[in-house]
């Protein structure tokens, strides 16, 4: 990678409200750019206005982020946290049982653990006042508390899912982030510690501080 | 790969109850084998006793399935997909935006489609008769709908999620067939026919007939 290399572009937001800040998925891939210092461009889409008529052919859930470098595209963070990993060791082991338990674990963040999680958010955050919202959402919480359980017990005795640092961390430790509104992660104080040991390593600060930066429009 | 080389060992259940038949997750695993010819072994769990105390540090979850192939051992089916594309054209494009698409709709059907095609499921086969259930599955069926039109719009033009068959196919069909129990797929004409297409893939009916097939055991 030579300074004359183009920078890679990762789409975000120019808005979105408080709740939503700190999480939005972009946050990710910046972390992974910032863990190797690779200088990238943000590409804001506007919360005000429609996303360009093309955008559907870089990302077809016509979400963030989607994410080029040179001529390639890139959509979905696993796939995206996978391409960086695979160009820097310390992103991703290169080979043999240790790349594949960060592989393996990149996939638990986002199969295992995100869709039970993203339950529990959905529940707190956009049905908070619905009469039957108690009652489902205590019917997802147990698979919820299990997940994060077993996560905390895989932690045992190590500081990242895969014994090194590894964008299988990058995916948790932004899954885990979602449940901010609960005490749910501080349940299991191994994945507490893991959480925090994870957001103070300085490339996640610099990232947060990229994504709040960008945060530039005001509200309609 | 010569006929020496040991076989890969595929964990799964040796009963499921009838609505989770042809839905364990160890298909998407014999399903890639079966598409390359690889023979495999599968290594039956006990619907009745509980796992082996060691299955937990082969699987961190605790479920089916595990993977092993020589001496390394993978879990989460996206990972032991990718593990096989790399290994195999038919299953991955080796290299360049092919394999970053492929591996992009890989990750897409487990992480933008499976969550919200598992609420679904799961309110319609764990929480049928809740009071609650009616009102909580309407307000997750927008969410679900979204995700299936917008793959649906993807796949104008195109037999396969990535152009040619790959493993992004093999996740996203056994996806969408959790929800065989519903209209939901039938809504998106083309997407009805995409997955009418992957089953009728000779090595999915080898797959599904070998699942079924390991379940042995008459229920206690």
């Amino acid at each position: 990678m030579t300074d004359t290399a183009p920078r890679p572009v990762v789409t975000a937001f120019d808005w979105v409200p408080e709740f939503a800040r700190g999480l939005v998925r972009d946050l990710r891939v910046r972390w992974a750019l910032e863990e190797i210092g690779r200088a990238y461009d943000s590409e804001l889409l506007s919360a005000r206005t429609e996303r360009p008529e093309d955008y559907l052919a870089r990302q077809p859930f016509n979400q963030v982020p989607a994410f080029r470098d040179g001529e390639l595209n890139i959509f979905e963070t696993g796939a995206i946290l996978l391409y960086l990993g695979e160009r820097d060791e310390r992103l991703l082991p290169a080979a043999g049982q240790p790349r594949w338990d960060a592989i393996a674990w990149l996939f638990s963040a986002l199969n295992s653990v995100e869709p039970v999680v993203q339950r529990i958010t959905s529940y707190d955050l956009f049905h908070k006042d619905k009469p039957w919202m108690p009652d489902a959402r205590e019917a997802s919480l147990g698979l919820c508390k299990q997940k994060l359980k077993r996560v905390a017990d895989a932690l045992e005795g190590k500081d990242w899912l895969a014994g090194t640092f590894s964008v299988a961390d990058i995916a948790m430790i932004t899954v885990l982030n979602n449940l901010r509104h609960t005490d749910l992660v501080a349940e299991y104080p191994a994945l507490a510690e893991y959480k925090a040991r994870g957001e103070a390593r300085p490339a996640y600060k610099r990232a947060l501080d990229a994504q709040y930066a960008d945060f530039t429009t005001e509200p309609a």
